[in-house]
């Protein structure tokens, strides 16, 4: 916040997206004391507006704000497929602060039904992680068929994809603090990753990205711990495998079970746990 | 989920709270696989009610629900002190799959006044982190003055608090997949802890403890991140002193600055960054 990123460039130093540059922090190291920059990941409200009204506000590192949009609506239920979208603009006006209004308007299909009450109650529901559990997950059934993919991916392929997220990443190194989603396909190729203070916001960004360009993944990687709103934000874009570097929560392993996505958590170092539909996986 | 905790317990296994058995799960470790069980963090859904309207439903960790109800009606700015709580209780019902249905009724003082409508834009602002940004941080200080406590802490102490932290987590050595958070008096002891799936739900748990107990704290500890909401519920509860074991966001040092809140992020292997305020660490 404290320099712009283009002032930063044009003294010559690469700052990656989504990072912003914090001056004076104290560097405290075995006894050692110093004064320095650290760069942070940036965090801003964005609000996604469609026929006029919000349907959500979710704290986002900005950037990639249309795949976002697309991959939200996608994995909410609201639209179908990209054709269920006409356009998507930001909203140029600048506040009072002189800080851009962050909000994006979504022009729908004229068929596209939006039920803003439900949505309301969803993100309503959503402090941390989606809709309301247990109860919900027969509703959610009824919206997203159980996956029966045939998608297969060897061991030695997925044991690859933790380094391949890592290198892809841009703003992780100088921040340490952001949290980064990535779509592959059977064959492990990076179809594509994005990164994001808020990990609900880099699934929908690769979810969004591969709605927009018309691509279809087999594997859904991130790079913290899953809980039941990413196992239904996989499975309302029809991703079969998910991995995650940390661990699942208990209801993301009993969703995953029901809905028929192979989970796989600690994929790191050469091992993983396989908690669901260990089938997939080919060794 | 697989199997209660009693019927764990009753084979004479410890289980911590708050974590579930999964069996089955395949662990693959540089090419060898052996099926086993293993722990995993709890989540499920919890709605908390004041006067028969829900004001928030959160994906939790069961246990410590008052705490975590407390907090939250605390850190949202709905209730000043303890004496606006009257009275909490589970609502006993079961859900007609057996579940318990996972809902408080929190009774409040008559001449507490809830804004439903605040409180719904609020949450449904939350998707991953809190009211809307730059933009509302007017708004918050005008219900929230600025921080001006004269507590401090040494470096000294500063650097035994991951340690003191990793010690009283119960959950995390089995599941690996939890947050934590602690509150600490300005000598380092350790006044509660708590962990949780949810960030901001361990945050509350903290907040909500003190709270009811009539204690007050120095130091939040969190076991990752620092988001703007963090720093927000902070200084709801008047804590001075943030530290986190990893990164803060752009909106969070920011947000620390204006408020007075110190605010130090990386705080691990006698390291640390102090980012705000530093005249509250003693070197």
């Amino acid at each position: 916040m404290e320099e712009p990123a283009n002032s930063v460039a044009a003294f010559g130093k690469a700052q990656a997206a989504g990072t912003s540059r914090v001056e004076h922090v104290i560097h405290w190291n075995h006894g050692n004391a110093t004064e320095r920059s650290e760069m942070v990941a940036v965090e801003e409200p964005l609000e996604i507006r469609c026929r006029g009204r919000a349907v959500t506000i979710t704290m986002r590192t900005p950037g990639h704000d249309e795949e976002l949009a697309a991959g939200f609506l996608l994995t909410e239920g609201v639209i179908q497929s990209r054709h269920d979208l006409l356009r998507m603009e930001p909203c140029n006006q600048i506040n009072e602060d002189g800080t851009e209004n962050n909000v994006l308007n979504v022009l729908l299909a004229p068929e596209v039904a939006v039920d803003f009450a439900r949505l309301t109650r969803h993100v309503f529901a959503a402090s941390s992680c989606g809709i309301c559990g247990k109860a919900s997950i027969d509703s959610i059934r009824t919206r997203f068929p159980v996956i029966e993919s045939t998608a297969e991916i060897e061991v030695s392929t997925l044991i690859t994809l933790p380094d391949k997220m890592r290198s892809a990443q841009v703003a992780f190194d100088s921040t340490g603090g952001i949290h980064a989603a990535g779509l592959f396909d059977g064959q492990g190729r990076l179809i594509t990753l994005r990164e994001d203070v808020g990990r609900h916001n880099a699934v929908d960004k690769v979810i969004g990205q591969t709605l927009l360009s018309g691509r279809q993944a087999d594997v859904l990687m991130v790079s913290g711990r899953t809980s039941f709103e990413i196992l239904q934000k996989a499975l309302a874009a029809r991703i079969p495998i998910i991995a995650a570097v940390s661990a699942p929560s208990s209801l993301a392993v009993e969703f995953a079970r029901e809905m028929g996505q192979t989970l796989i958590g600690f994929l790191r170092d050469r091992r993983m746990n396989i908690y669901t539909h260990a089938h997939r996986v080919l060794r």
